[in-house]
């Protein structure tokens, strides 16, 4: 119940190191500590990284919600356009250019690897090598946000950016949110130990310590080995409801409107077509009891007015089954009012 | 275990808003916020109200771990002498003089105006309203730190600051830290629902919500009246320790040192004579396993050299006994040689 040590619970910090070091990497005890949420970690590395008017480079689309963190602290966010295997690497090669040719310091690179929120996607290695490449050459720190990662249904699992980086660049980013409890509000960094002493220098100011309480529940927990148990359920309820929501996207779907099929994670990526903005069908599909995330909170660059984030982990299948097909009727007869 | 609002979970700030309530003040559950220990609220407050080569007014001493949130955000610290019943008012109005003839903008000014810490030093009543209208004259926002403030042992409680001022200028920051636990990382703000409102947008990059878990088992704690009965249980043992640490004081230390007697707290606050650096005995009295905070780390204009801060509430008497006389023969050594 006393304070703790900024850095984290040490008993907390070693089963994580070990945990990950199972998965293939080679951590030691610098490598890691723990955060109040990735959440506290976006924005210690803004506060410890970032001046005005740098850039931060993101995904189009990318959780806004998160990085705001980064604007808060006067940064400007600039998003580079993902197709089907995630960030284009010809197009942010090519803003990486036109930035430097504009005078702009890029700072960071904010990646969400794993099943990206919002589209679901996930970078092959290959694609995540050659961006750490073009990180080493425009000396660019690269955030890998990855609260996602362990919630796979299917399909082989792609290398931690972080493992493919020998040169320290990649800060890591897990959190107990998608697999334990979000209100537990604990996640943990990965990086190099010169960039973690910068972080807790920056935490030390922010809270002083992560609740050592719950650093000691969270602890507990896993030395009996229920974490993996609980992750295996959780993988089995959320595939399950996944397959069952995309069934019902096909069943009730009008032929013009698109969706992602996630391999993991909790949402749907839903593209309407053009003509319809998500924001008009919002109030409606309220009104009939069906919520969504309307896609343009995720595009940086004001677009995206006819996507919308469809969650699928928190309803049980009679209310995705009655959801989806509200949603699709409230489509429809924004469709024929056009 | 879910997320829960930025603000803090309803029964537990409607539990603090009605015990401070019956306490005197008059607040509704908009004037009361939950944070991730006060320390964070000092970061929020710093991150919302303060430009760079800002000033930031607080005691000479006073302690700098906390607020050096401040400087983190390009603040400057300006310290005002304190005398026997707290920061001196004419000197604190001499220095918003000089300051605003200078051109520079004072935007905060850090009390703790309870058992100040390191000083352990009560505002009275007649100071704060001093400040208060000061604080109005040069439109300045006030920090009330009171993490102490209900650890009193004997005597009379002044009015929180919050309490005195009608115009919404004091935000006050209170903490589960010094009456329940600090691994916990719960505190709470009072202050004017637009200032309020400005945290908690601040908060919502910073952790998005503190843990909800801890806020749960926090106000199940009060709901069953066991926060009472744990404060009357610490009080009762800090007065006692408090009071036996006061004796060894008189029994063991030289003449030429100065103490005081604090009327709650944590601390006695030692003046040495000003021959003697704290610096400089501090290894000689770790190496006789007796520890203490030198004072220079609480001046923010680099004196205080022969002070030092010395807690009486982790020890028990055996420990204090020891460790005050092991102390006053480090001190007496040390102007033998002189």
């Amino acid at each position: 119940l006393q304070y703790g040590t900024t850095e984290g619970d040490p008993s907390l910090r070693k089963m994580l190191v070990e945990r990950h070091n199972r998965q293939g990497l080679n951590l030691s005890i610098e490598n890691l500590i723990i955060v109040t949420g990735s959440q506290q970690a976006i924005d210690l590395i803004a506060k410890v990284f970032l001046n005005p008017d740098d850039y931060v480079i993101c995904g189009l689309p990318s959780y806004l919600g998160g990085i705001n963190a980064f604007t808060v602290y006067g940064a400007k966010l600039k998003g580079i356009p993902l197709d089907e295997q995630g960030m284009i690497v010809e197009e942010l090669e090519d803003t990486l250019i036109t930035l430097r040719e504009l005078g702009r310091k890029v700072k960071l690179l904010y990646l969400i690897p794993d099943f990206q929120n919002p589209a679901g996607i996930t970078l092959p290695n290959s694609r995540r090598e050659k961006i750490i490449q073009l990180a080493k050459k425009y000396d660019i720190l690269i955030i890998e946000d990855s609260p996602y990662r362990e919630v796979r249904f299917e399909g082989e699992p792609q290398k931690l950016m972080q493992e493919l980086d020998p040169s320290g660049r990649v800060i890591t980013l897990c959190s107990f949110s998608k697999i334990l409890a979000p209100g537990f509000r604990v996640g943990w960094v990965i990086g190099h130990p010169a960039i973690l002493d910068k972080l807790v220098m920056a935490k030390q100011t922010a809270d002083i310590c992560t609740s050592t309480f719950v650093q000691k529940v969270i602890a507990r927990y896993m030395e009996k080995g229920l974490l993996e148990q609980n992750l295996k359920k959780t993988i089995d309820l959320y595939r399950e409801r996944r397959t069952f929501m995309l069934q019902c996207f096909k069943k009730y779907m009008p032929e013009a409107v698109r969706w992602t099929e996630p391999q993991g994670g909790l949402f749907l990526f839903v593209t309407l077509p053009q003509t319809i903005n998500a924001n008009d069908i919002f109030n409606k599909a309220i009104e009939r009891n069906v919520a969504f995330v309307t896609g343009s909170t995720f595009f940086c660059n004001d677009t995206g007015r006819n996507t919308m984030r469809i969650n699928f982990s928190y309803s049980n299948p009679d209310e995705i089954d009655t959801g989806v097909k509200r949603l699709a009727e409230v489509i429809c007869e924004e469709l024929a009012s056009k």
